[in-house]
């Protein structure tokens, strides 16, 4: 961190000197290039397991052109789709040798000369997501940066743009939720599941979990709940005739999401109510979705997908802006919260091991620089 | 055939002598009730299998009120769910006892004094279809009857509305298709699938085709391409690494058609270009579709089901009855054809049996009054 400091000075006088240049004496140039400070960075030259294929490594200084905008990182977290693309499974990726991570919060060091919105100090995160985020210092493109308030605590500004939003984005994108309707969804400890607990509740909309069978189940229950859950199921407490006795005198829901699939997706399908969407985001279980032909034809189920990353290709993005700003609202206010676990970056190896599940079942992990 | 032609002239001096009454002498009205001819009707007292269940009765003449139509039905097919709602296992039948059958075709008969549209003779349909066309008179309001063009053969008038309007629905409810498109589909030789081979034809559509692997597919296939079939393929011809290859040039298909579950549900999904949406409206196989979360997430497919009985009860009824104009006017100009087997009335328990499968796979079962 000594270091870093050191080398940030220099730059900065660098870059003081390089903009007093040009913008004191237009006509003669003396042009010396704006430089990043010496960045490390999770790197991985080829795919595979990401705890053999990864390292953190010392980059280079780059340099800062005049729309670029060099942002010192301050925490990302590790994501299942960060492993995914570092084995090489996710449909879209970075080609290697690529820097790991693809959400994250920081804050700008310094600016190219024509960049105006932003100015050193703010806080951005890059969003939409994009490739990168394990590096200490990062150069990008003025329109990858957004601004957002201070006050969001950093782990949670750093992990809002994948998992929140994407609750956020399934409540809004397929069926028009009014207050008193109800979803259902499995997985319901997940970060999008509690995310999902929450935006409901802040909706009027009551929430029916299902969670795994486990050790400890009645803690998760009673966890979940205090985050608004109005019914919490393990899945061995559905195999029953009626589903609808479940209900508690619920609505049925009229909209489900499922990230785990097999016979926990078959549990939200009993669930949901004639003409019912249920949105598949995740399967956790590696197990796919069976539907019975009656589900679509004489309950008339619409089965569904969600990919943040293709929306973000589309021109909902922008929308997907507004949702981060009252995201992080939410966050700064407390009606959002979820378990992270904060590991110093140069702990990064160990943080992966716990993030793939070596340690068991443990809390999102949030890299702080 | 004779004894209810003297019925008949019976009957209509009946309807004269009342019609006089009311309409000259408004103040002192002699009334005589309107009376259908007796009837020979399918009748079911239970539910249960229909070769046990069913049983071939007269019914006694009844009246014909000022709303009503008298209609001598011509034609009338046994369909699936016909087969389904008297064994009591389709979710929406009529109560037993109950005369089968759910679509028809008939000639006017007569109307009572205050219908203004229809007139004896006029060659008319049940629509949206209605409980108990299996029967050689039926009363029922006027606002159940449509009136046709004469000249459309009367198997296809007597069929056009459940299998042929199912097919056309299909393809405009989901997926705007232009001309150029490819849709998929299994179960490509029943009813609605070769409708939909026809009908795509019309739109300039292609279609690929899966049918189940039996002897004399090559025929099969032959006479599907005869109706406009760009691709016909046995479900073992498609247990390939690369699906792709199998689209013959043609543009990955944007729509789905699945009528049969289980594993010729994944090979129409298989063919289905990102985005693409498929429709489930039969199980023949039995079988539960079984989807990938890769499909939903990545592939971003959607899964829906269609039921013409629901749709049948929304405000796109009347956008229906449209269709099956246009239905009527392809079948008479021979753009539309499909075969069946004409059964008279009378042998209708022979009919059934076929229909129940006994003599193996044969053409639609019509009987024919």
């Amino acid at each position: 961190m000594a270091a870093a400091k050191v080398v940030a000075t220099r730059w900065i006088h660098y870059w003081a000197t390089s903009k007093r240049y040009r913008v004191g004496r237009n006509c003669v140039r003396a042009y010396t290039a704006m430089m990043s400070p010496p960045s490390k960075a999770v790197v991985y030259e080829q795919h595979g397991s990401p705890d053999k294929v990864t390292r953190v490594v010392e980059m280079a200084p780059v340099e800062v052109k005049e729309n670029d905008v060099c942002v010192k990182m301050l925490a990302a977290p590790i994501n299942p789709s960060d492993i995914n693309r570092i084995e090489g499974v996710y449909p879209v990726r970075p080609q290697p040798p690529a820097v790991g991570g693809y959400e994250g919060v920081g804050e700008v060091y310094a600016v190219g000369s024509a960049v105006k919105v932003l100015s050193p100090g703010d806080r951005v995160i890059p969003f939409p997501p994009s490739f990168g985020t394990w590096q200490s210092y990062i150069v990008k493109d003025q329109s990858v940066w957004n601004k957002i308030h201070q006050e969001t605590p950093i782990e949670y500004a750093a992990t809002v743009s994948v998992n929140p939003l994407t609750a956020f984005a399934m409540l809004q994108d397929f069926v028009r939720l009014n207050p008193g309707d109800t979803i259902v969804q499995n997985g319901a400890t997940s970060i999008v599941g509690q995310c999902i607990i929450q935006l409901a509740l802040t909706q009027g909309v009551h929430s029916i979990n299902i969670i795994r069978d486990r050790p400890g189940a009645d803690g998760v229950k009673e966890n979940l709940r205090k985050l608004g859950a109005d019914q919490v199921y393990t899945e061995s407490q559905l195999e029953v005739k009626n589903i609808k006795d479940m209900l508690g005198g619920l609505p049925e829901p009229v909209l489900g999401f499922n990230c785990v699939g097999g016979n926990a997706a078959s549990l939200v399908l009993k669930f949901m109510r004639n003409g019912g969407t249920m949105v598949t985001y995740g399967g956790m279980s590696k197990k796919p979705v069976t539907v019975s032909t009656s589900s679509f034809i004489f309950k008339d189920l619409s089965l569904r997908g969600f990919w943040l990353q293709k929306l973000m290709s589309t021109d909902k993005a922008s929308e997907c802006r507004n949702m981060i700003d009252e995201l992080l609202y939410l966050m700064h206010d407390g009606k959002i919260k979820y378990e992270m676990e904060l590991v110093p970056f140069d702990d990064f190896h160990s943080a992966l091991d716990t993030a793939l599940g070596k340690q068991g079942s443990r809390p999102k992990q949030v890299l702080i620089y």
